[in-house]
């Protein structure tokens, strides 16, 4: 009897758990030898598997993905993956699985595998690196995208049956105008998103993820963020970033559906893209040192806006609308037209607008004694064509380019959200 | 008359601001040609000069330094420093009373300098880079170190006339058995270190205090830190290391001022440095991959103590006390004598012990996928030869060395806090 499309096939399993091979990579060279288990002295202690204490934790499964319109979280650790040589189908499946069954863990709090800290087999690495135990959940979410070469490598090559599934705007984002790209910090297989307010916990959740991966996917770049600089929901007030402007005032925030809808989640084309979107990351180099040399005049000429408040050089208080048109006595335009927010303005890019979702970050500094800092940008959006318009426009005039410089870059598809049972990218490979 | 030892020499000042020197390594090159104070079209506006709002904040001034018995806060930035050739003796004093100014103003949650986001300055580069205006001060504190190189340079020149007031204790650290310094990460004639709940203000901090410096020091090396590993109070629970371990159990307690006496601050000699300290740093690269593949009974026996509870092997919780000499049936010690816990341990050290206050690291990964990570330790004493004592003992026998390695180093006075009206390091240079 054929199977019906709405049933699970065997591949999907209704109760997934983390696979040996995934355990495997947990749990290393010193569980080769033993069978998983068959503890030696396991030892069950009081608090092994109750949640960590903390206020905020957001469900690991759902319609869409956390991470995209949850509110903002403090702190981030990026990473990009390439599937290791070699893998099948069957093979990336299966790590998608245990991913997910490691997410749904962390994100509610517990240890991921069987054994860690809590639960002690003391012949074997504990599952879970431990660093997180007694720590809040602080708001973790965990985000997985899928870049153009999951579904043809560098090569041309469809490795896992996916090129007819490839959207057509998901390919490698054009050259823009002053892109001096390192491929180094751009590009990948997979990318993993974890935000939380605490950096252990996203830390954690990256270095695990990295280590269930062991043998099927490399750790190609990460990058953490520290400070958020794009509020996505009206709670939360701006921030500023490292030019010490507020960031992402006119931000889509979550409360604002019809904008959320309208920019951010796919509607049913492609079918398994339906309740996804679209993630960009750009490493954007700050050259601090030059921007703190420029006149208060030039630093708010370039943004458009007010340095202390955050208000619209035509007027008003943070949040009120720019009048692009406002001159001075003169007759000149008091938001320059080259200015950064007057070529990311919506009324500029054909009404469009990003969900931003962006951090601080700074690596230490070079042999001049300047910090390697800057932004790493994120934004969502249902068409990265979106992301393109915007980025034409500013790569081409914006006044910032002078101090800004992006050195890595990467786009994603954000598949929905997993369902319990099944695991996040099932909507690609099983319908 | 001859001046009386207590009276204010010229170059101290009773009320000192940032040097004119100060202000043009803030505004730049923008401010050579103006008059500083000479605003064309200066606004003040409702917030500037207020502080921000915010839980906790620490006096700059006062008998001791703050950063090194204050509760350890959640997030670190540490600088070391040069000063630049061709400096003099009043430089560096100038260098010094502008930096007492800034930290002052920063610890208080304000802009340094006249001119900010907040007061501006149109003609000018902002004298504050902006980025923490409207956080709250997040526990902000800023401690000031003097190297080796300060009193003598590596060509053993006495450039500043302080050679004779070098302590014979503060010398480069010895080489330990396993070290593989990297002289980029390591010494420098000046550290800072900047602490904060909230990494955009201890990143500002340094950021700002390094524009301050322009032209007279230039920034060497810097860390960031982002979990902080030893509790220094009572008052907080112990943080876990990289390792999944609580670090720092034993530590000394602020409240444990017998212990914060008799290890910690420096008593009468040298004069200058009464009321001081010695801060060591070791950057400390965690090999994650080799230590996550360990069974459970390695690591704890690598530590001597449980990983879930942190309680000794030889039995209790956390804050029992280990019993060296406890054995098992078979006569052999529970606690393993090659243990981190045993060879630090103070029974093991004539009764030493430091008072830590290290933060884990992750700097990104490198090309094999691993993550470049590891702790950021720090600890004060007041005789080097404490740690020296400690280390070495570890360096030659510690299980855990198999799991580190120690690529960063740095020994630094710490002179006593600064007096309101002066400045931190006075009582080297004016007494």
């Amino acid at each position: 009897m054929p199977r019906k499309k709405s049933e699970p096939r065997e591949e999907e399993k209704s109760e997934i758990q983390i696979s040996r091979r995934g355990l495997l990579g947990l749990a290393g060279a010193g569980l080769a030898g033993i069978g998983i288990g068959v503890a030696g002295d396991q030892v069950v202690r009081a608090m092994s598997t109750a949640p960590h204490p903390g206020n905020l934790s957001y469900n690991f499964y759902g319609a869409h993905q956390a991470g995209v319109t949850t509110p903002a979280q403090d702190r981030l650790h990026f990473a990009s993956f390439d599937i290791a040589p070699g893998m099948t189908r069957a093979d990336v499946i299966e790590l998608l699985q245990d991913w997910t069954v490691a997410s749904a863990a962390m994100t509610a709090g517990k240890e991921i595998g069987e054994y860690g800290a809590g639960v002690a087999n003391y012949d074997a690495p504990p599952e879970d690196t431990g660093e997180t135990v007694g720590l809040a959940t602080s708001g973790l979410t965990i985000t997985f995208g899928f870049g153009p070469t999951l579904f043809v490598d560098g090569n041309g090559v469809d490795r896992f049956g996916l090129a007819s599934r490839q959207p057509a705007e998901l390919k490698k984002l054009p050259h823009f105008p002053g892109d001096d790209l390192d491929a180094g910090m751009s590009d990948g297989d997979l990318c993993i998103q974890a935000c939380a307010n605490d950096p252990q916990i996203a830390v954690h959740a990256i270095r695990n993820l990295t280590r269930i991966a062991f043998g099927r996917a490399v750790l190609k770049w990460s990058q953490l963020g520290y400070g958020r600089t794009s509020s996505t929901s009206t709670a939360q007030k701006t921030e500023r970033n490292l030019f010490g402007f507020k960031d992402g005032t006119n931000n889509i925030k979550a409360e604002d559906s019809a904008s959320v809808n309208r920019f951010v989640w796919i509607s049913s084309q492609p079918a398994w893209l339906d309740g996804g979107t679209y993630l960009v990351a750009r490493r954007i180099q700050m050259t601090l040192e030059t921007w703190d040399r420029a006149a208060l005049r030039e630093q708010e000429t370039v943004f458009g806006r007010t340095k202390n408040e955050g208000g619209p050089l035509s007027g008003g208080t943070e949040f009120a609308a720019a009048d692009f048109e406002k001159t001075n006595t003169a007759g000149e335009q008091l938001i320059d037209p080259t200015s950064h927010m007057s070529l990311a303005a919506p009324a500029h890019n054909n009404g469009i607008t990003l969900l931003r979702r962006g951090y601080n970050f700074v690596d230490g500094n070079d042999t001049l004694g300047r910090l390697n800092a800057g932004l790493f940008f994120i934004s969502f959006q249902n068409d990265p064509q979106n992301f393109i318009t915007v980025q034409n426009n500013l790569a081409k005039n914006d006044r910032m380019n002078e101090y800004v410089k992006h050195v890595g870059s990467g786009l994603w598809a954000i598949p929905p959200g997993a369902q319990p049972g099944s695991f996040v990218g099932a909507s690609l490979f099983l319908s």
